[in-house]
């Protein structure tokens, strides 16, 4: 049963994943960073942390609600596969140093996102 | 019918991820290091890059299967807002350490494997 949570969040994150990334995408065509990518990462790292600290130290969410909105949706809304199929097709291209600022920008900004969002959900 | 593709891959995609890494986790119970989110997103980025690298150099996939298998599955199957939510979780409990190695060794490894899976794909 909790696989079947699991699954439907994974459901529903790929295709907010998806629509999102291709609207920034279509949004910022000309730009040699992954827009799309680097957003729906760093709002998912951010709300991800939001709700597992309100779940350490404010809310008791069921297991399945969990399972369902943390490890399902915004675990598929994020992705890490893709990230680094960018990075490397940009050094493919020759764009070294815009892969270096796409890795390091998307771990700076999701680590700070992630703090924040655990910060703001224990306050 | 695009969405429907993308989500039945990230309802498989996100299943499998929370069983393999479950997996690993329960394997290796004492570590420091989450492996099975370390597992799950350096594999899911050598298979990400391959399937693209193969579309590219040689086998014609239809755009459903990419959907399905790139876009839904894979994404789904690897994961950057649990990757943040370890990170910063390893530096609030005092653990700066490990979770710079953490994050080193995902980046490094992720973009090792997503090259080697683009190589393979156009060897």
């Amino acid at each position: 049963m909790n696989l079947l949570y699991i699954g439907t969040g994974g459901f529903i994150g790929a295709i907010l994943r998806y629509s999102i990334s291709k609207f920034i995408n279509q949004k910022f065509p000309f730009s040699s960073i992954p827009y799309g990518t680097l957003l729906v990462n760093i709002i998912g790292a951010f709300i991800l942390a939001y709700l597992m600290s309100l779940s350490i130290h404010k809310i008791e969410f069921s297991k399945e609600f969990i399972l369902f909105f943390g490890t399902g949706m915004l675990g598929a809304f994020t992705t890490f596969s893709t990230f680094m199929y960018e990075s490397i097709s940009m050094i493919e291209n020759n764009n070294l140093l815009f892969s270096a600022i796409y890795v390091s920008v998307s771990i700076i900004a999701g680590i700070f996102s992630s703090y924040f969002g655990y910060i703001l959900g224990r306050s």
